[in-house]
């Protein structure tokens, strides 16, 4: 028996899509990790009938934990603290002490910013948000909203609250203390232990991947297999008890023996793999890039440290900006074209050249709408990685969006690093 | 009055993130163009009981229409078809006529991938997905799957359920057919007209805004105001009824007076007023970003048609790159550092010589986590776009983690060059 949670994600800005939810997947992530499942994630608007309507659902499901996410702000319609505290029987009054303490974090904020800010409404909002519900545990500001931690009132059954901020980062910032604090801790109680284990293919098709499961169907009992196909990458997540660690060993053989042309990967992703092979090998890096207009530079400088391997990169976008700052023969540009092979080797070289990098990278393409011809229809993408041990040169001819064929293509120069610096099977 | 709806989104890979959301989203936008309001979107992952825990009690809200996206195929685990019209009281059958359509789909399909496929596992997936609940309307697949609108069985109160496919495609190509079932116009009968209308605020606190909102609440009845603060920029979007359009339009005065100094759109968003004053101006731009490391350059290149406006970036990590590639004076960079508004104004000034752009950016910091110091913490950034009417620099220091510096620091450089390129409130 494993403990569950229930998770609500609320905002009018989530719930239309104006902005993505983060804190849903976020907090499934972390609950997984201490053992709990999550059956259900509700997004609600900032209607506070919709929220105690999530509310209540969860409280009368299985679960002995609800974590709430945002609806903490200053403004009026921030009603979150206010509609668990009703919710759970426990009414709010302000927290002197914890008012202070915000009001001090708003001052320095504001001072730093130096924005306009009228001294009456700041102090109505720092009251508002150091409105604590009777009993409840608050968890100490990241930003300016406290978390909260509410149980049901004295004799009534059901799961415990846990409040938190939307900002994500408040949230992850938050997530320590909000774990530790005892009412969480008795709520989790029954979490056990449940392992994950990850495989990464690059070029298996989900089909081929269910017919080898269903051929193996009976040695892989009590695994909870996944499959995702994203970004072309074939992920399969098990999760197990550690009774059925014999059941994910004989899998592991098993995609090891029949994948090994496309098995790159047994847990670390893509970016990891890339990243700790520059450090391993002491190598550095320069990109070159024309469609994916700096995405392949920004993936990789996105690591902190990535600055020890990374030396920088050229966006040419223009054909001038290839001859100049790249050294791209301008021969080259009018016969072959600036979508073609000996284009993408020239961005390599060039930017290997002129950042002195040990390792060039160069793509160049057609990433649509417009811009596509019958012989390089949109899709058309040529990448190079030159580095001390040669070249390697792919042509792809990508489908779907703007969007898809410049994460597309970035991906694919990713797994040519991957395969030059770690090896496993090539890109 | 208005008609209201719920959503489900089914799927594990959606709960636990490895997959986002694009079905909750879209279809909540759909739905307020058509005037129906959506206090809840559910995601449950691939349990049954899960699912029927969020039919029960978005059927329990005050809901006319549920629509569910996902578990639509052919294998064992896509069970809404058949869950929905158990909850609904309807009782699933195979419809032999669709039975047969789905088989041509599935033939023509397999037959133009080539695909090794075993026909009597293929004739089972069919079959599933060719079982309705007794008295529901079947809509055409788009892939394989189609598509249900199940009303409540004879007698039973409760809203009708619009059963579409989880791929986007296939669920946004059948939308239309959903929406003229009779079924679903029967359970959307109430939709009245609903407005919208955003304005955008670039430096301005929430706490602030709601003081002026309080303040003028009288005047404001029948709108519905959410605010929402994101990466810095204040989102005011309003939804309202047409008989309170004056509201409306005494809240976009009363904006229009109170926040001169930050309002900078009444609808457009930040990338769309930067391209737009690119395009109209007929100017061109080139980047040269050291800890952005080519966000900028991609956020500009994100947009279709951008090449018309956007001849290239550098991004120099290494100081050798920021000399040799941007013409930084190596005094500057050895009497200032690199992260310095001097450094910021060379890299701007050299971007633009060395593509021969209108508008240079130049961006340079500390995003962290490494690398800060006393004098120039993390989130120290400067930044400098030069242009035909002199330079703009702005030195800031950031809160949060890498990514929330590096995203920040882009965003106000793209404010920087909206209010270069089309005026509006200084960035």
């Amino acid at each position: 028996m494993s403990a569950r949670a229930g998770i609500i994600v609320t905002g009018t800005e989530v719930l239309t899509g104006r902005v993505t939810d983060r804190n849903g997947p976020w907090l499934a992530e972390q609950l997984r990790l201490l053992g709990v499942d999550v059956g259900h994630v509700v997004v609600v608007g900032d209607r506070p009938e919709d929220l105690q309507g999530a509310l209540a659902f969860l409280a009368g499901t299985d679960v002995s934990l609800v974590i709430t996410s945002g609806g903490l702000g200053p403004t009026a319609d921030d009603l979150t603290a206010q509609t668990v505290g009703d919710c759970q029987g426990r009414p709010s009054a302000v927290d002197p002490a914890l008012e202070q303490r915000i009001a001090t974090i708003v001052d320095r904020l504001t001072a730093r910013r130096g924005w306009r800010a009228d001294p009456a409404a700041l102090a109505a909002g720092v009251r508002k948000q150091a409105r604590v519900p009777e009993g409840a545990t608050v968890l100490e500001p990241i930003g300016t909203a406290p978390g909260l931690v509410v149980p049901p009132a004295e004799g009534r059954d059901g799961p415990a609250v846990l409040v938190l901020p939307g900002p994500p980062s408040e949230l992850q910032g938050m997530w320590p203390s909000a774990v530790a604090a005892p009412l969480t801790q008795a709520a989790l109680a029954g979490a056990a232990e449940v392992r994950q284990q990850t495989v990464r293919l690059w070029g298996t098709l989900e089909a081929q991947l269910a017919a080898t499961l269903r051929e193996h169907d009976d040695e892989l009992a009590g695994l909870e297999i996944t499959t995702c196909l994203r970004d072309g990458e074939l992920e399969i997540v098990t999760r197990f008890p550690p009774s059925a660690q014999a059941a994910q060993d004989r899998l592991s053989a098993l995609l090891a023996e029949e994948y090994a042309d496309t098995l790159f990967s047994t847990g670390p992703t893509l970016d990891d793999l890339v990243a700790g092979g520059f450090a391993d090998r002491g190598l550095t890096v320069a990109t070159a890039e024309s469609c994916t207009g700096g995405l392949l530079a920004a993936r990789l400088t996105e690591r902190p440290g990535s600055s020890a391997w990374v030396l920088g990169g050229v966006v040419a976008y223009a054909n001038a900006a290839k001859e100049q700052l790249l050294d791209v023969p301008p021969t080259v540009l009018a016969e072959q074209g600036a979508v073609s092979p000996e284009v993408a080797v020239a961005l390599a070289d060039g930017a290997r050249a002129r950042f002195g990098a040990d390792i060039g990278v160069g793509i160049t393409g057609v990433a649509g709408p417009g811009g596509g011809t019958p012989d390089k229809p949109v899709g058309t993408v040529h990448l190079c990685v030159a580095g001390p041990d040669g070249r390697q040169l792919r042509a792809l001819r990508l489908p779907g969006s703007r969007t898809a064929v410049r994460e597309r293509s970035v991906t694919m120069a990713m797994h040519l690093l991957r395969a030059s610096l770690v090896g496993g099977p090539p890109a």
